[in-house]
């Protein structure tokens, strides 16, 4: 097969007409299917739900002496705190157990930077004229839409191979405004990128002009191979200490793809530091966390181990989707020079990156062909990716079967829209 | 039994002597008692534990058609909206189920008023150069603490058998810095004084200057009676709509002392045009809260009655503790005329007014025999009593032969800080 852009106009008009007919096969379907969100599906749901067994009229809901069915310990029943700050690499001092969903716990970081201040601000950003954020990407489009939130100025970082670019990096912390930055270092959303331990090194030593630079550390994927095993990661914790830089980072990491979306555990790391000062905040919004999820889940994974061997079956399912679709993009799109992605070996989505200037197209194309894509752009700041090349596929959730019939309507969109634009040009 | 008022000094030393004796043989039995915090008893805490129950690895997920464990409807299941919507007597589109603290909720819902100001207001209240807030008192110290958090002027406004003295609330109101205001409509904290209807009509139709004046209506205690039946109680977003004030009030709630403190679910419940703005914030907060414990709440309660039902259990438990806390103060106190408190039907207090400047007298000296009680002062803005007298009692923890216990140093020590106070006169 030939590349699309070493096509004579006859030879892509030829083509256009055998994908178009394709293209109208699939559509004539009238099928309904969705690769937008890093949703787990009912097969994985249905696999964890044993948890709900764990904890009967009968149990016993004593840990450490802490009855987990009433009000107290905030920061979380020190069982929870123990197996996180495992699964982290921390101390269990580093832990706060918060409620179901880490991305709540960031915003409220966040929240609290803008209400109260970090805890070494001169005051709260509210009062400040200008925030700015740096943000990695393509990226996590929740992660802008916070930023967005709360009016700061959200400024693109270039992802490598590497995780983000640090020579741009270290060159914008210079500005004071720049107050902080998103990362998702293992791997990345939505590139299933591994950071590397030079840009963790970077990172981690970081001198920004803005002493109370807020480096928020999402660790979503911290256990989450789909292929090959678990893989070793650095604790940023006790990185950033080494450069003097303890009370930069806040770690947040969730069981939402471990055990329930939205409705497991969530915790974040800090240091002792940040931890004191963020209690006290804490202690004036919530009296304590659902301690009774808490224990559901200490007592159904027991340990670390106990965690990644449930990891181990969720791989089991979403192992072959992420075949499907690399297997997909190889075959189809691969051969025709349209596309490049990333190969990841765990998270929850493929990163893919069009010829420039026709990934909305290619959206389109796919819904009016009745699949739903995480829409174009949203992995960028503001959602508005320069190239309009970045798309975000998420295979977790349609059955195998399903997933398919979208990757034919994908590559056939796909196809179409790049044969569009090189006939327009 | 002459009251201490009308003891000659004599008479007064001889009473000291005696009552000394008594707290002297209590201190030394070396007791660890707590009447502090609200929080329900082990004995209520396994009445409801079947609730672990309702939910089992093979159940059916599926509620009008949401899988409850996966990510998604950020308002909450249907079926839980609606639930409380009946408890509430609101329509279920009022009706936002959050996570499983109500106080998390109102500390969000004020945090936003800082960092994005409310749905008519001009700017965040964070760029304002003052915020007062009205804090009817006696009254919950988290509310105040909340405030303060945030740097509100707290304004003390008195409570009446009513309700807050709405003479002076519809007085302050006309200052365009008073922003807001605390109120327990039903069995309000600590008073357990059921707002009258006259009250809640003069807070439904008040003009405060303030345009975005918030009414944060935390009904806490809905149905939570302990001596009697289920007492009705006015819906307050169709009372403030009929005045045109339908956005000026969100309502909370949850299920903290009907299935588990911290670990139930709570809701607010507030006009379409707060709603709609409401949701558009938290979207960039959260995925969806806790979907499972939802559907766990709603097969387990099945609907209004189901939740009356279960609440007649816990009076059956709660109601001989205020009952053991009232006869005590009936036998011990009232006859010396040292003190009056009202005389719940429900929540979970009872309010003590000592004789001004003896509340912390009494609360050291029931520390010292080994009885922890809400700190004196707690229940006003700052911490501050002006007349040192409102002591908060929650009987709801102890076993009843502790409370017994309980209440003879609680009592005995309110004796001697009266007499030394008299006798130092």
């Amino acid at each position: 097969m030939k590349q699309y852009t070493e096509m004579t106009k006859a030879e892509l008009l030829e083509e256009r007409e055998k994908v178009q007919a394709h293209y109208d096969a699939l559509k004539a379907q009238g099928l309904s299917l969705n690769m937008a969100r890093g949703k787990p599906s009912k097969q994985q749901l249905d696999m964890v739900s044993d948890i709900l067994d764990v904890l009967r009229p009968d149990s016993d809901f004593n840990s450490d002496g802490i009855d987990a069915r009433n009000y107290g310990n905030l920061e979380g029943l020190p069982a929870c705190r123990k197996l996180f700050a495992d699964l982290l690499g921390v101390k269990p001092e580093n832990i706060f157990v918060g409620g179901s969903a880490s991305l709540q716990m960031m915003y409220d970081t966040i929240a609290k930077c803008y209400t109260h201040g970090r805890v070494n601000s001169d005051k709260p950003w509210a009062r400040l004229d200008k925030v700015k954020w740096l943000c990695p990407a393509p990226g996590y489009d929740r992660h802008f839409t916070i930023s967005e939130s709360f009016g700061m100025e959200m400024i693109t970082v270039p992802m490598t191979s590497e995780g983000p670019d640090m020579d741009v990096v270290e060159e914008l912390i210079r500005d004071e405004d720049v107050r902080g930055m998103w990362c998702v270092p293992k791997y990345s959303n939505p590139d299933g990128i591994i950071y590397s331990a030079e840009t963790i090194r970077r990172i981690a030593s970081m001198k920004p002009a803005a002493k109370d630079f807020l480096l928020m550390w999402d660790n979503a994927y911290i256990v989450h191979e789909f292929f090959g095993d678990y893989v070793p990661f650095p604790d940023i914790l006790s990185e950033c200490a080494k450069y003097g830089n303890a009370d930069m980072v806040f770690e947040f990491a969730s069981t939402s793809k471990i055990t329930f979306p939205g409705a497991g555990v969530s915790v974040f790391a800090c240091s002792e530091h940040n931890m004191e000062y963020t209690k006290k905040l804490l202690n004036a919004q919530v009296i304590s966390y659902d301690k009774v999820n808490q224990l559901r889940h200490v007592r159904y994974f027991k340990d670390k181990d106990g965690v990644l061997a449930k990891m181990k079956l969720h791989a089991s399912i979403l192992g072959p989707k992420f075949r499907c679709v690399l297997d997909n993009l190889d075959r189809e799109i691969a051969p025709l020079g349209i596309a490049h992605w990333e190969k990841p070996n765990g998270g929850y989505f493929v990163s893919v990156n069009t010829m420039p200037g026709i990934a909305r197209a290619t959206w389109q194309l796919c819904k009016e062909a009745g699949l739903t894509m995480t829409g174009a752009g949203a992995t960028f700041p503001y959602g508005k990716d320069p190239q309009d090349s970045n798309m975000r596929v998420a295979p977790s959730l349609p059955p195998i079967e399903q997933l398919e019939q979208a990757m034919d309507i994908y590559c056939s969109s796909m196809k179409l829209a790049a044969l569009n634009k090189l006939l327009a040009e």
